[in-house]
This record gives C-alpha cells, sequence and structure tokens, in this order.
C-alpha cells in the first residue's frame, strides 16, 4: 500500500528503507540560516520536529535517546561538575544534565539559536530547565568552541549532533576528538551519538578508532532502542581519557535522586554489552 | 514526501507509523488456506516474506530475533534434548536450536505447511538444517499439540509466532501456558515472542500475569533490537517452571561451539535488563 499526503516520511538515506508518522497537522515551517526546522503534531508520537526532512525529536521516544546520552556519561565521571553539550538544540539532554546535583555549569553551545526558540515553544518540557542558573546556553560553533576551550575545563563532553554530514560532520574527526581531549580534565568523559549499530557499524568502527588516535584510553558503544531513528536502534559512543569506562558509579545510580523512564542500573550495564557482530569489527 | 509503487509499507496497526523497504521485484504471492504470502525482493534488506501484508522475515536482520528466541532459552535449561518450537515456519529459530549439540529432537509444529515450502525456495539458508535427523516437521495446530502432548516431554518450548490476532491469539492465553506448563520437565523453559516493549508493553504485562497464574516461577522479558518490526525494538518473554531465570549456563555460552552474529554472553545478560518504564509495569 502507498501512504497519503497525511503522513510524514524520512527515507533511511541509502538504506533502502523509511519510517513514516501519521501526522494531524503541521504548525510550524521555517528555514533558519543553517536548515529548515519543521513542527508537526502526529496521532500518536505527539509533537515532531524534523531538520532538513530528517526526524530529531518526538513527544513520545525521545526519552530514551536523552537519558542514554547524558546518564552513562555522567555516572562514570567520578564528580562531574562542568559539563559542555555541543548541538543539543532540543535542549532534551540538557534537563537531564541538570538532574545530576554535582553539575556546576551546564553549558551548550548550538549552532542554530532557532533550533532551541522553537523548541522552547514547541517542546516546553524538554526546555523545561533552560532557565536552571546552572544552565548557559551559547549559540555558536561547538567545533571552534571546543578548539579555543581552556585546556582540563570541563569533566564531561556531550556531543548532540545530527548525523555526520554538512557543519556536523567535524564532530565526527580525529582533529575534534583531540581538542576534546585537550579540553577535559582528569578521567575526562566524552559521549558522542553515534548512528545506528546495524545501518553504520563502520562509522562506530572509525568514531572508536578516531577517538583511541585522538589519545583517549578506553571507548565503549552504547546501544539502545530509538523507534524514529534509522533502523530503530542507536547508540552513543563513550571514550575516556585515562580510566576504563567499566567502573562506573554503580551506587550512585541505584541511589540515584531523580526520576528516568529508561536508564537505570540494570540498563547502564545492558547497554554496554557488544553484539558479537559488533564485537568482531571493533577488535 | 511520499512513496511511490516501488516500496513495500506496513502500517503498524494502531500505532499512527509504517515502515517501508524499498523493492526490485516481487517474485511470489500466494494464498494459503491460512493467509496470503508474498516475498519481495528488497534493494537493502535481501529477500522480504510478508503474512497477510506484516513482515515476517528479512535476509539482513532475522538473526537477531531467531538467535534471541532460541539460544538464551536453551542455554537457560540445564541440559536441553527435546525442542518444540510452535510456528516458526520460516525454520530460522529451528536452525539456530539445532545448532546445540546437547538437542535430541527439535519438532515444529506450524500450522501453514506453505510457509514452510516457500520458506525452503527463498530463504534456503533458514531452512538448512531442516533435512537433520533430529529435525521434525509438523503441520498441524500448535495449541492443540501442546494441550495433547504428554506429560513432560518437552525440555524447551518456543513460541515463534504471529502477532496475538486470529489462530496466533490463542497462543497467548493462560489455558495454553497451562498445558505448556504440563508438557513440560523439571527446569522446563517456555520463550514466545511478546511484540514491542515500546507498542505493546500492557501485552508483555497480560503475558507475565498469564504465565504466573499458570504456574511458572519465573518469568523476564528479553530484548533486542528488530528494524523491521513495529518500532524497531522487540521481545521475547522467558518462564521457567521451578526455577529462577537468572542462572543460565554462562560458561556453555562462553565456550560455545557454534557461530551467532548477535548473540553472546554479555549480549544475553543484557537482553534481560528492564528499562524503568517496563520494570515499573511489571511490579
Amino acid at each position: 500500500m502507498t501512504l497519503d499526503s497525511t503522513w510524514y516520511t524520512e527515507q533511511w538515506s541509502g538504506q533502502g528503507s523509511a519510517i513514516s508518522l501519521k501526522i494531524r497537522d503541521k504548525v510550524h515551517d521555517e528555514r533558519s540560516p543553517y536548515q529548515r526546522i519543521e513542527i508537526y503534531e502526529t496521532e500518536t508520537f505527539g509533537t515532531l520536529m524534523t531538520l532538513d526532512g530528517l526526524v530529531m525529536v518526538t513527544d513520545r521516544d525521545n526519552f530514551i535517546y536523552h537519558e542514554m546520552m547524558s546518564h552513562p556519561a555522567l555516572f562514570t565521571h567520578p564528580r562531574p561538575r562542568r559539563v559542555l553539550i555541543i548541538g543539543g538544540g532540543d535542549c532534551g539532554t540538557l534537563r537531564e544534565v541538570l538532574k545530576h546535583p554535582s553539575v556546576e555549569l551546564a553549558e551548550q553551545v548550538e549552532l542554530d539559536e532557532r533550533v532551541t526558540r522553537v523548541s522552547e515553544r514547541y517542546f516546553p518540557e524538554l526546555c523545561a530547565s533552560n532557565g536552571d542558573p546552572r544552565a548557559q546556553l551559547r549559540f555558536d560553533d561547538g567545533i571552534r568552541w571546543v578548539a579555543r576551550a581552556q585546556a582540563g575545563s570541563y569533566d564531561v563532553i556531550i556531543v548532540d549532533s545530527t548525523d555526520p554530514v554538512g557543519p556536523a560532520a567535524g564532530l565526527f574527526s580525529e582533529e575534534f576528538y583531540r581538542n576534546c581531549f585537550r579540553a577535559l580534565g582528569d578521567r575526562g568523559i566524552l559521549a558522542g551519538q553515534s548512528e545506528s549499530p546495524l545501518f553504520h557499524p563502520q562509522l562506530i568502527r572509525s568514531m572508536h578508532q578516531a577517538l583511541r588516535t585522538a589519545g583517549f584510553l578506553d571507548t565503549a558503544v552504547l546501544s539502545f532502542p530509538q523507534c524514529t531513528y534509522p533502523s530503530g536502534w542507536w547508540s552513543a559512543t563513550l571514550a575516556c581519557k585515562d580510566a576504563s569506562l567499566s567502573g562506573f558509579r554503580q551506587e550512585a545510580v541505584a541511589e540515584k535522586t531523580f526520576p528516568t523512564r529508561y536508564y537505570n542500573l540494570g540498563v547502564h550495564t545492558a547497554a554496554m554489552a557488544t553484539p558479537e557482530f559488533l564485537y568482531e569489527l571493533l577488535l
């Protein structure tokens, strides 16, 4: 069967596959200096934001992505105080980061201010912590920001970026990782979204190689379901400057003082398990 | 954008969402006494089989489902010798079961012989073990088969069924589970496909309740990615007659003598982790 124009469809680039969401209405459409930003009300996924026609966030399933981009990294660092988020314009990762009481500064550097302004209007719950005095919203080039950052100035850097094409491509480069390495303090953690284990295993492999070459001592893939991203299966890659990633703060996770919907102690450990085909690729 | 007629699309029932696969050709289309069976050659997922318009199996991603429907159950039973598969007409689960050297009998009871015959032609690699002398292919009603089975005659029962509608609905009932309980011997394990944790958490909950009411001592959800099934995130539910499911044969998994592409020791443990929202639902 074919779907009529009441469906939003994203073709998964190069993968001969596509996801569609039934829409009730398109409620916003603009061209920012960087990209086209569209907002839809869907029938069963709540509000949907797309950038240049690609799904960024839906009300229904963003909790998995945002929790997995933040909590594993923050529970791995022994005491995360200063956190840098590159990208993350919908502010969902920022909200999760600010749930950690040890955090004193959460600095977000998003290239496109319009993404954040539109999110404030259409995803108010994701932006609920934007007024937190520890949150600093910068609208700037994240690659340049990290290149200019003072050495050792962050405990955790989260790269919550779009796909590795266009302006985001530099966020997957060895040079960028070298700058992150320098900007991180002792035990510093980098977390970056790393696409689909099914569709993009070679990207995951090259990311790990680039991170190791840039100086990071340990790297790990965290995988998790994400219905509206290509293949429905997504990953984050963690890297630690100078220690093993297996020794995260398990007791702190078990006693965490804030609610989550996907993440918990078992899920953290589980996400680090590597499927056989990926293990063989990363050897 | 809309997709033209060179795409196969499955609307995910009641979920306002759909997946599409780009097709090269439809190579088979028949109506069996039970359902419509169609085979497509896709551009990037290899061969695709649909039953009544729903994706059953693709070359590209079936390995995850078939491995997760079989190996966790077989590595949980202390010595699985007699295995019953209900459904499973594409024979991919049967092939995985027969990889276990302890298995002496793998009896498959599929309602629709045509599904198996079509699979033998279009998915020869999934049917590669159909000629194994330990394999017994029966074409019969699985619900009735279990109701008539001798008490204690199986070590593992795998319910590799379609969605819980139509003829398959009875495979999710307490009465069916009571018959499985009776047909299983000591330490007997039941494994059943249990839909999507994102889309069908209430089904998972009611399955667990029905299994417990039917007498099973322990139950657990295993979750795993499955790109071409609704939401891209799928689950199997395990139940053990009289022992805990946490004590599976870890050493045997670590030393397994056959190859897998998704399943391994870490993946087995990881699949049993329960996301927070599901944990709260299953309490």
